[in-house]
């Protein structure tokens, strides 16, 4: 798995990922990606930073230099997936995604909200850039969906859908609903530490949601594989 | 009190002030902003969309435009204050912003952070951003700081401050630190259905919280002026 970071203005990937300050290197095939993992290589802006604090101050045409630099001479080396993280929005560094991979046939979207209808407003028009640049989507992912408190354990609704939330407005807008993650303070505590909350906390509601989402966008993508592949199939019998 | 809302992709703010599918008005002196209350109005591109659902498909320049037609040709009769609410980053809104107000004497930016070192990181380069282009920092906000379950009354850190949180950051960028806003579900349900949450929730400390925010920060703009005013005289006798 590859994982490229187009947030240019706010790169968070490299400390999620434990590998802060790592630096990123040129060789005759391309930008060498910094490996997290064996299987699990990532390339983002924050890379290229000398100062953590540096702040990248760049209109739209500059970011999507970066961003077309990143998708044609970073050297993945053999990967099955890439999955490119974005900013919230529907503007330059989505555009530049959808046009520069236009021909690349791209698996689809997976959209993230939070269950409040101030976040599900902004999602619904991400939704409709995806249908509008002809981008499938693979499905919703519903975000800090409900709290548990640690001592008690009543279950409460911090961001309240008070519209319904994902699920509700996945079903309206007629697009697949991948599962709910709910608030855990060891998922931020583990991303600020760079460690993988799967393997430090596996024993969590959110790691089954996690890996019940995972498997979901795998089973997705391998059918349209098999599809692609019996197509091309199709086409040479042709 | 005017508010401009310069999230382009994602307008929010109509939806929060309770005037969602309200319409702007055009006039001889401009735009009208929509009126929330007798003294407060708002300007978004929320209000131009014909369907809620629309994306705005925008890249930097026309994003740009919008700005500067904003700043320029909207109405906002007499006000003490011009709030204006960017999403994150330190990309064209807020290159925009900075460069078209710069002989205005812009007050200063309040910079919202959450408690973790993943949102830090990002908020360190927002006031380094502000130091590049003469932008004066009346203080950063901690939101979502701790949560206490209706329940039990225990408080949790759901977004733990793993490197000591809004307060400690403002400590080290030598930058003030206005306060700290507790995660109240009450919150979220208020902007939710457009009412205001210092009068449907007075007894909440989250209230407390965001009416001592607003002292300092009335406070900084007041002495700020008296020092404007007191220079102008200046230059008046010399």
């Amino acid at each position: 798995i590859g994982v490229l970071d187009v947030d240019i203005c706010g790169p968070s990937l490299p400390k999620i990922f434990g590998v802060e300050g790592e630096q990123v290197h040129q060789s005759g095939s391309g930008w060498s990606p910094v490996y997290v993992d064996d299987n699990l290589s990532l390339m983002s802006v924050g890379f290229l930073l000398s100062k953590a604090d540096e702040a990248v101050i760049w209109r739209g045409p500059k970011k999507n230099g970066m961003i077309k630099q990143f998708l044609r001479d970073v050297d993945w080396g053999e990967i099955d997936y890439l999955l490119i993280d974005t900013p919230p929005g529907t503007s330059d560094e989505h555009l530049s995604i959808a046009q520069y991979l236009k021909e690349s046939d791209v698996d689809g979207a997976i959209v993230i909200t939070t269950p409040q209808e101030v976040a599900l407003l902004d999602v619904r028009k991400e939704i409709t850039f995806c249908r509008k640049v002809d981008l499938p989507i693979i499905g919703v992912v519903e975000n800090m969906s409900s709290f548990v408190c640690p001592k008690c354990k009543v279950s409460t609704q911090i961001f309240p859908a008070s519209t319904g939330g994902g699920q509700k407005m996945a079903e309206d807008m007629n697009v697949p609903f991948l599962g709910s993650l709910p608030l855990d303070p060891r998922i931020g505590k583990c991303c600020d530490e760079g460690k993988s909350f799967l393997t430090e906390v596996p024993d969590s509601p959110a790691t089954q949601a996690y890996k019940q989402i995972m498997s979901k966008i795998v089973e997705y993508c391998t059918k349209r594989n098999e599809n692609r592949e019996s197509d091309s199939g199709e086409m040479k019998t042709n």
